[in-house]
């Protein structure tokens, strides 16, 4: 099943470890416990509207563009699978 | 402040309404409560992830064109405002 809050977190983690940032610093930027941003990363929380802007703000990259990464990622996953089917056989 | 629910709320409404379609009887296809959906649809309330597929799903639309609706607005809403500055005066 495609959950939105396991494409979010993959994004914000995927954010966070470009940036070369440990869990401890963007959390403690985001102002939310490690404990808390480890599970959203790992889709395992779903983050609350006002939590969301307070990571991608300690991450400094806009919400648009995380919403439009996981839209990208999510209409791919939704797309029907492709079957090769070997004529030559 | 933008708020990811709120977004939501208003394209899964828009949806709805476009189809016609009244709160009780999305509600009944997603089986969440009325009070539920309408919570969401105004942006009160957080879906969990489960139950957004549920309402999207009701509605006969992908989780992923929802996103990239809300996607493109808050990217819109972003976006820094212009100001005209009226020379001529």
């Amino acid at each position: 099943m495609i959950l939105l809050r396991s494409h979010i977190g993959s994004a914000l983690r995927a954010s966070r470890v470009a940036q070369g940032r440990t869990l401890r610093d963007v959390a403690k930027s985001a102002r939310v416990s490690l404990g808390y941003l480890s599970e959203v990363e790992r889709g395992q929380k779903e983050a609350s509207s006002e939590l969301l802007n307070s990571i991608c703000s300690a991450l400094d990259i806009s919400l648009g563009e995380v919403l439009l990464t996981v839209a990208t990622q999510v209409r791919t996953q939704e797309a029907p699978t492709l079957t090769v089917v070997d004529d030559a056989a």
